[in-house]
């Protein structure tokens, strides 16, 4: 815990051919990195929750797929081929395969193929070195532009906070969550740089308790003041009038606006709306599938009823009874007041809003 | 767990001259009884939760004030006497202190006292076995009371499920909250056996999981089929169309309709509302406080951080981190559409619905 407080959060990195993660499971008590070489073992680490966060999860399987070319060549003679090269489309198919609500998992392995798709078309016999460095390349690429993305994000959203006041966010969207920096919390870390924070309020979101572990953990690092409630106080929270924004991250947008987002964020949504307190999803253009229509179509990963059920291998809850566990919720797009991407800021989002900002590249536009 | 199940619940009875409490901290996983003989033990019992749940904690005082008078006489030669009087309203003031919501408390401790008055004015010279046995019938009374307004309730709230469909609660208002059947879950099994309940689902209710530990518990030993969420799912939930019904228990209802119970009772019924799910709310008049007339004046208890903090005693949340803990919210009698007590139900309750109800005795009147 204090190494990590001390050195900067490097949550996705990678190392002498290896992909790095730290184990987001593990965390704030335990700082256990793993070093991974194959593409099963990435799948796993997307699935058991080892890294979360859908822009975390995209970089992740990016790097997945140079693994998958790297490995799918070594064992064919280090020559790219049809067959080597159809491996590699098997193992992103078991990467994409790992999660299914967060559209960033799909969108960055969408690119990392249609790199593969160029490379064949070509009809290149590159060396091992050089296919394994053009996917690396482009890896890296997708996970530089994510952090730029949140920078962007979090001076857009920042600009939207009027005055000093508290927020609310739920889950993590922070560094952990992406390719550092964060989405929801890169928003509020640059308002807090500018002054416009008077108290973070995290929700613990449980049953994966990311607030209290992960989000908490990052306020406190820089010394942003941060309180964690249990989500059934959110309502109470709202009522008291202090907080002004609800700010939160993304897994899925359909391109009506409607938004995938860790489970409890509709329900904020609701409260938020009530209380009329605003509403602002920070979210990169990675996570925007406008190929969906609305939020109906966005699949909702349901996990295993353990989570609900024990808490660090104990049972909580009593014998013989079951949990209903979905991960995640959909938020229509009429009770979101505003979402921010790298490509701007559209207020009360639509389709029409959506489709504009999706296709221009005037920066910073405005569809409101 | 297993002796238990095979045990009636009896979560407070009163054995060899002393109270029982079933230690409902460690249930499910551990069955444990605290024998209580002196009024410190009775009030440490109520903060510290080992009994919880508004009626269950009027009982209990009531007891405690019986222990009261039992050791005071004892240390007094047995001979009631002004001193004795005296000493008893100081241990009752300790029982008052014990916890500031649940109105039960105070209410259950003024009936109490009122007795006592009332011995006080005889001027007689009771023997201590008199004293004591006066009083441990009024106790005794006060919780026969509660179960048979339990039953009442039951049956008045079950008759207002139109039809068979799913319900949601909260918290854990069940036999062990009470004097025993419950008042949201009483409706409940009540109209389980009816044949009106297709589905239970039970909040986990942070950061004391009643929901998880007790309401699960509860049904899941008469076989009605009971499914846990996360908080932060119930909106989802509600979504979903399936639940009809969130049915509640209370902690203090004001003179207007305005109700007092568990943090994330209002962020509740604020979905139900938005969802068209009704609301209903199930306490005896013991719970009912018209001397207050809003719900601006119930003092809400603040717990400690570590609740929310720790989980048994291990830390949870990153380190350097606080927690906003209210144990209990506010819900407005506009988003209410029925309250259940013994004398009556009250659709879309006001301070003249109220004030009828708790003047009446005609039984079963309908306020609507």
């Amino acid at each position: 815990m204090n190494k990590l407080a001390q050195d900067k959060v490097n949550a996705i990195s990678w190392q002498d051919g290896k992909l790095v993660l730290l184990d987001q499971r593990l965390l704030p008590s335990k700082v256990v990195y793993l070093w991974l070489d194959n593409v099963a073992a990435v799948t796993d680490a997307i699935t058991d929750m080892a890294v979360r966060g859908a822009p975390a999860i995209g970089i992740t399987a990016a790097y997945g797929v140079v693994i998958a070319a790297r490995n799918r060549l070594s064992g064919a003679g280090n020559t790219w081929s049809a067959s080597v090269k159809k491996g590699v489309l098997q193992d992103i198919e078991l990467l994409a395969g790992a999660r299914p609500t967060a559209v960033n998992l799909f969108w960055a392995l969408a690119r990392m193929k249609a790199l593969i798709e160029t490379l064949s078309k070509t009809d290149v016999e590159t060396a091992e070195g050089n296919v394994v460095e053009i996917l690396l390349n482009a890896a890296t690429k997708i996970h530089r532009e994510d952090v730029e993305a949140n920078h962007i994000m979090g001076e857009l959203g920042s600009d939207l906070i009027q005055q000093t006041c508290s927020v609310l966010t739920h889950c993590n969207a922070g560094s952990l969550a992406t390719g550092g920096f964060g989405t929801a919390l890169g928003v509020i870390r640059h308002a807090h740089g500018v002054g416009k924070i008077k108290h973070v309020y995290a929700d613990e979101t449980r049953p994966w308790l990311q607030g209290a572990r992960l989000t908490a953990w990052e306020m406190a690092q820089e010394q942003i003041p941060v309180s964690l409630l249990v989500e059934g106080a959110a309502a109470y929270l709202l009522k008291q009038g202090d907080v002004q924004w609800v700010i939160v991250g993304a897994d899925r947008i359909a391109a009506n606006g409607d938004v995938a987002n860790k489970i409890g964020t509709y329900g904020l949504a609701v409260l938020a709306r009530h209380h009329q307190v605003k509403f602002m999803v920070v979210a990169p253009t990675s996570t925007i599938d406008m190929a969906i229509t609305s939020g109906d179509e966005i699949e909702i990963e349901n996990r295993p009823q353990s989570e609900v059920l024990s808490f660090s291998g104990a049972r909580i809850a009593a014998d013989g009874v079951g949990a209903w566990n979905p991960a995640f919720d959909i938020t229509p797009a009429s009770l979101i007041d505003v979402i921010v991407s790298e490509k701007g800021v559209i207020h009360q989002p639509d389709l029409e809003k959506l489709s504009s900002m999706m296709q221009g590249r005037v920066f910073p536009p405005f569809f409101s």
